[in-house]
């Protein structure tokens, strides 16, 4: 039994990390469809986000079959568990991406982005295209020192997204406030799904030392 | 064992009704501080979100304790995991009432909000209230009528947050970039609190239905 345990456990490990890949996916493409004004590559961001809600339900089950046949118990209970958060921390990491995708669709083929902050935004979705593929490498090796990592990453990403605030807040912003607001909520996106990897990283070095994530400072007040 | 189950279940379940009734009081009295420049409410807002934080970590370690030593099957099993998510949402809805206190205390003794859009965080506040209250009554009597009537109070919040933005997104907006910056992450804050109490009941309508509940359509992306 303990040995269908682990089986089963690697094969939800192995499907966390797949939906990893598929966010880091999404978020790469929803960036170039905001940055290159693209409505081709934003309608498939749209239309694929169904595949990351389907992966985090077929985790779920995945996760309810293993509780429901292998009662794990102490350590093995809290990884099954951690699981679950995870999946449900990617499956946001997956909206938030349709959300970038969504905004480059509403304004096209307007731009939504004023030349000014574009490498705002391409340096934020770079790091959290990087995040989300550490996410699956930490999944993968269940490397203690590359979950770490994250946390150093999703701190660039804060100080870019406080940055980019203190250009839309100067008083001398000349794009008018609906451009202000898309780039706001835009920036948000980017700086929730960072916290997200963050979240997803830190269950992950709980599973290997055991113990448990703090909940840890918020940080996306902003 | 089925009757210590049920008996710890119940306790649990007590557990999370609790803390919806400290997420309500927490957004009750952020918008008071918001609309009424109260930097005293603020702080105690603030200072009281750690207890949320406390009673999540509760909820989850019961949850643990109960998987481990019952290792509840089926339906059972089901709810046990069912209340860990709403913990998860739960938390996640202090912590949206905590930004909106913060919100408050950065700009004080200035007020965030212009009068212009006082009503719609008035009315939003009420219903986030409202739905936060509801959570806690579906919780205790898993009445699944009650739960379905979050749906319709959070359309409500929806319909109002659309409107609040054709009137920040007017060009005869006259408050300026900064204000706006505010009040749109201030009206998501309220969108993504009342997401996660319909998130909450659709839990405890799958904990009493035994169908589990869809993952529903994206509601969030403005």
């Amino acid at each position: 039994m303990r040995e269908a345990y682990h089986v089963e456990l690697e094969q939800l490990a192995e499907h966390l990390a797949a939906m990893s890949v598929q966010v880091a996916e999404a978020m790469e493409l929803a960036t170039k469809a905001l940055l290159e004004v693209d409505l081709g590559l934003a309608e498939q961001v749209i239309s694929d986000d169904a595949k990351v809600d389907d992966a985090r339900a077929d985790c779920e089950e995945q996760a309810y079959a293993l509780l429901a046949l292998q009662a794990p118990v102490a350590t093995d209970l809290r990884t099954v568990l951690a699981a679950i958060h995870a999946a449900e921390s990617l499956e946001r990491m997956g909206d938030l991406a349709l959300h970038v995708a969504k905004a480059a669709r509403r304004r096209h083929p307007e731009p939504v982005l004023p030349e000014s902050v574009r490498p705002y935004f391409a340096e934020m979705g770079d790091f959290a295209v990087k995040l989300a593929r550490r996410t699956e490498e930490v999944i993968k090796t269940k490397d203690v020192a590359a979950a770490r990592t994250l946390e150093s990453d999703d701190d660039q990403v804060d100080d870019i997204h406080r940055h980019l605030f203190s250009v839309i807040m100067d008083r001398d912003w000349p794009h008018g406030v609906a451009t202000a607001v898309d780039v706001t909520l835009l920036g948000r996106f980017y700086e929730r799904f960072a916290d997200h990897a963050v979240s997803v990283a830190r269950r992950m070095v709980f599973v290997v030392t055991g113990k448990m994530p703090g909940y840890g400072p918020e940080t996306d007040e902003l």
